[in-house]
């Protein structure tokens, strides 16, 4: 059919050019739009709803794990930064500086917000006093600024929306506890609501956040082969107390620095999702974070709008009021095999046909878009059906991205091994790692991959040696080329 | 009680001096706290609950009309802002500026969002094409900054956050629409969630949005009889339109400027809860948006850690699983006479106090912040007693309001009654006027009461002679002197 065939040649295919797919999928589907500021993008309603969902489910698990949310200013004045060099240095090439307020020049320069540790340590400093105050437990949903020189859309923009959550507590122990209880928390959120498969895991000194004692990771194969953290959990000690001298009298009456962490996500997830479940055909969203979860379109030939439509008007609204996102397209400009691969393209999870015969027999027909499976359903039992098969995608999804994860992470045992696969396949590779930042950055300047984490669930007994110096290897590393 | 006296000496009577009541009640009720930044403050988890509570309930009535969620760059660049000078001449004196990023001089100054019409009407010139276009409408939850001088927290502080919508649509009459079902809709949930009666009206073009050809709000008396603007609707006609060129191809294939509205509610409706509702006690919030709506404080004397505390508990439980936002406040180093205090100050609807006895009786005692009453309740029929008075406590707090409003409503005839009323009493005074910017402003030069809405609803019979120039009266118009 043309309009399907105009529809296709306007995007580039994903199979071939990975790169322009993603850039032209993006806008095509409506997700985001290029803003007229350089590295500043806009989030159209499709994409903005992804992130809705993502807050929704996460605000959800963040809150039972016992945190509250609280909202921090935007601008951080730049003594503030200054106070912790190590940190400042992290983010100095990357602060959007306010200088004016309104005709007149400050006295101090304003960083916009490029991560709060600064301004929220402040305030902990004001709030904790005893231990009783302890732990805080806060959450921050905010937009946040890093100008970056080379920008994509969702992965990485000069302004994003993130969470980040800032936590206080009486021990070191109780700090590595919810900077590990979070990772896991991503994990399990990301697998089940995003169906990406993650590996956890923790990051070098070199890759570590500024400021933190320990960072660990959540790291996802891309379906070309590159990785992309989808999240961070730090571990900060009391570097950040001892700054901001935030302390507290502890059950022995003695003042001590509280020990804290700090974690996040952000927009860069949809990025993800359009990369992790994307295929030629365009977008695949899971279920629980799509946009639109059900699509119906009515099949447009005789007289539909006096048969067909009004059946399809009764089942949106059966769909809608069983909690469900549906859309129904009942447009007459376009024919039905038009409206199929627009949708397609959008990646609706499920599409519903219903035709004059369909009418006639009391069914209605579900299309799968992961697997393009059709199945003819009585309209009885159209419900439970929708659900299941809702669910079912959700799991295929899942598992074709854990098979495409297993399959493209190799062990290898030397350089030229790894150079060979990071060449030809790119994916993980796991191997030996003497510990020694010059491996590491050698490794980075010949190949182009880092260590994405040190995965947590590795018997160390395994460890080969370096597959750089060939020194005995000290931890078990997961290299890969990343965005 | 001793504890009692030292936590009422700590905050001014709201009934003496109000406007230090307001300062204090929000820092010792932990909504907010300054932050390091002048002008700024930071929203602590009580506070920011409240915004979520608005947020969601508000939201769903959005998108119920028919409108969908974006986000648009915080960063507007300064010729975007300058196509529209009126606009410009507007929001320049309240403008921050970025003009570095990183180590880099800008070539052109951003200024951080005061507000979205030039970024969005540049964004809705590229996606608006034809009238199948048409309506556009999106709304964004975001955070603003206007560089104010005077601040005070909630009601007007360098950076916020509000929502903002943004529509585009065919015909002056359907933008007209809009506006009028967008100031019905604040009006509807404003009195219905945040308990808080307002007089919708007509802003006079000397107080109309910068660039709108109309604009509308809601207006609510404080309870020192302070007016307060509760949120804005405004019919932008094609002023911007014409500058970002935003057209379409309407249904006679003639290309045509699109009409649109834009409209807008903050987290000053935060302030606006504390000073409509509260009393000497502290806060009282309404149970719709209330961050705890019920605090549970067990009696401790006796071995009530044995034979009380569990009853809390599981009360907490139930109540927690019918849905309501519950605090069971069991700590050990604060008496119950403390506790009544501490949470009447932060504003909890209702507190149920459970005793050896009670639990003995099965019963517990329900305690309405609002009228102090007490109720004992048959643990038996707890949820469906609870249901009903927060359903009461929620009617009652709107009825004192209304009944407040109605009681500083005041029509006059002449300035020198005009003049007493807004001297001695304040509140809202209803009366004639010219239509004539010279009368208006120098009333408020004199009396320092501005227009703050021409009502909507009123009979044009009833209007008497300007009370400043005793020319006939074009308007009925509502002053008041105003946050």
């Amino acid at each position: 059919m043309a309009e399907d065939e105009r529809l296709v040649k306007k995007i580039a295919a994903k199979s071939e050019d990975f790169s322009r797919w993603y850039l032209e999928i993006i806008r095509r589907a409506e997700l985001a739009d290029y803003a007229p500021m350089k590295g500043m993008m806009v989030i159209r309603p499709d994409g903005y709803s992804i992130w809705e969902n993502i807050q929704r489910l996460l605000d959800g698990r963040i809150k039972d794990s016992g945190h509250v949310n609280a909202y921090f200013p935007l601008f951080i004045p730049e003594s503030f930064l200054r106070k912790e060099m190590e940190h400042l240095k992290g983010f100095a090439p990357e602060v959007a500086w306010v200088t004016h307020g309104g005709q007149e020049e400050l006295e101090e320069r304003l960083a916009v917000r490029p991560t709060s540790e600064a301004v929220i340590g402040s305030m902990y400093a004001k709030w904790i006093h005893s231990y009783r105050d302890l732990p805080v437990l806060i959450n921050q949903w905010a937009n946040i600024v890093r100008w970056e020189k080379v920008t994509r859309p969702f992965l990485r923009t000069t302004e994003f929306l993130w969470q980040e959550g800032h936590t206080a507590h009486e021990t070191f122990d109780q700090a590595q506890d919810e900077t590990i209880k979070i990772l896991y928390l991503y994990k399990e959120f990301v697998e089940s609501e995003l169906a990406i498969p993650v590996v956890e895991g923790r990051k070098t000194p070199r890759e570590k956040f500024a400021g933190a004692m320990e960072t660990y990771a959540i790291e996802a194969l891309m379906s070309d082969g590159k990785a992309l953290q989808m999240g961070t959990s730090h571990n900060l000690g009391q570097h950040f107390s001892k700054v901001f001298d935030i302390r507290f009298e502890d059950r022995e009456q003695k003042r001590q620095y509280v020990w804290q962490t700090s974690w996040g996500v952000s927009t860069r997830l949809i990025g993800a999702l359009v990369m992790t479940h994307g295929d030629d055909s365009g977008l695949r969203f899971p279920p629980q974070v799509a946009p639109v979860q059900i699509v119906i379109v009515p099949i447009s030939i005789g007289n539909w709008k006096e048969n067909v439509l009004p059946v399809a008007v009764s089942v949106e609204k059966d769909l809608r009021r069983a909690g469900w996102r549906v859309r129904l397209d009942a447009r007459e400009e376009f024919t039905p095999g038009w409206k199929f691969s627009e949708w397609e393209m959008r990646g609706v999870p499920l599409r519903i046909e219903i035709g004059p015969r369909d009418v006639k027999e009391n069914r209605a027909v579900l299309v799968r878009r992961d697997v393009r499976k059709k199945d003819s359903v009585d309209l009885g039992e159209l419900i439970s059906r929708v659900k299941g098969t809702l669910r079912e995608i959700q799991a295929s999804l899942f598992d074709q991205a854990l098979r495409f994860q297993r399959e493209n992470t190799r062990t290898v045992s030397d350089y030229d091994e790894f150079k060979e696969v990071i060449e030809s396949k790119r994916g993980f590779i796991s191997c030996g790692w003497c510990g020694d930042e010059s491996c590491e950055a050698r490794i980075k300047e010949e190949t182009m991959a880092t260590v994405r984490v040190i995965p947590l669930k590795r018997d160390r007994e395994d460890i080969g040696p370096c597959v750089c110096c060939r020194k005995p290897g000290r931890e078990s590393a997961l290299f890969a080329r990343a965005y």
